[in-house]
């Protein structure tokens, strides 16, 4: 669709900024440099409608053509209290997949799961911890959204498929381990990985604490 | 190890109330009731350590013998705030594979995945709208807690094994639809999943919404 849009362009003048502000930035920067002349630059905002303003919020900028004549839309958008953050489209695209098409796609296979095995949502809900509640909000709040606007993020990248494939391996794998009961390779594994989060894992957990104590708060009794 | 200190312990007076607050309800009460001929009862508190008080907090109790005896232990704990939720332990075992057991391990599954995918966590981090934030605090706060904690969790029912199999087959089952270019059946299980959630949906749409107005505010800049 993006494509189709931006092949509808003609006649620019060359002095105008072409902007895209969609999920994906390698391809629509490609396209939009075939259509335009002057500069081009790709934006991906992290926000959705309900923000109100763009104080604190980031905006990804995603270099197209002649950053310096659309420097100063940029800059606008500091003013206004963004905080801009410059990529690689590529590297833009490569960690979409991981962040946005990847969680993306397992919520919604867990929900999908949740309702295969008949799992009685009221039971889950009334038994649920502070954290499992925000779980299960997170999986439901994106049942009550538009299917195609989630389909189109996740069939976009056919590349993403190996990669949520090799997740489903990496996730049978694992669970080799529980069926073996080789606690010993599971606990070596998640070492592992604590070790990788590095200071992440701890600054996470101290801002989850907040976090969950906001969440329990917000709880309707 | 529930198992071991409930056989060490011999000759309670009749009058004691026997209890444990583990993850899993049924065999432990099983447990409790050979080794002790008064009042047992299943308790799962559904908070952590860094709650300070009982007001607003979920305990869930599984009777396991004369009730009537631990009756007032119970009241006592809805005095101090807490909302108790009586179910079934097999009940309770059963929502706990679900919510915990399948969370917590996909949730280590997929920061396994991360780590393996060669993922650039700053770049992430520096990149991520407030919700894909907090999923992956989500997933960080995890591995900054003790490892046996959670393979205790996910070890303790095997029958979670062949469970958490058929999700990872759902999972490839639907990353199919994305391979094939199949859109119509992506979204037309999406509405049956919708469906399935009914006004849960909307509702933890709305509650996500103001939490994620509390995530950003307490985003450091």
């Amino acid at each position: 669709l993006t494509t189709m849009v931006i092949h509808h362009l003609n006649n620019l003048p060359k002095t105008c900024i072409l902007a895209d502000l969609t999920s994906i930035k390698e391809s629509p920067l490609f396209e939009m440099k075939k259509v335009h002349a002057g500069p081009v630059v790709g934006l991906h905002p992290m926000f959705g409608p309900d923000v109100t303003g763009l104080i604190k919020q980031t905006i990804i900028s995603c270099e197209g053509r002649n950053p310096e004549q659309y420097q100063w839309l940029i800059e606008q958008f500091e003013v206004w209290g963004a905080k801009i953050y410059p990529v690689q489209a590529h590297e833009h695209d490569q960690a979409m997949s991981m962040v946005q098409v990847m969680r993306h796609f397992s919520t919604i296979a867990y929900g999908y799961h949740l309702m295969s095995e008949g799992a009685d949502i009221e039971n889950l809900v009334a038994m649920s911890s502070p954290i499992y509640r925000l779980e299960l909000i997170m999986v439901g709040r994106l049942f009550a959204q538009d299917p195609t606007l989630y389909a189109d993020i996740i069939f976009a990248n056919k590349d993403n498929v190996s990669m949520m494939k090799r997740f489903a391996y990496r996730f049978l794998e694992l669970l080799e381990d529980v069926s073996l009961d080789d606690k010993d390779a599971f606990v070596a594994m998640f070492n592992n990985v604590s070790d990788w989060f590095g200071d992440y894992a701890g600054d996470f957990l101290e801002e989850s604490k907040s976090m969950l104590l906001k969440a329990n708060e917000l709880k309707k009794d």
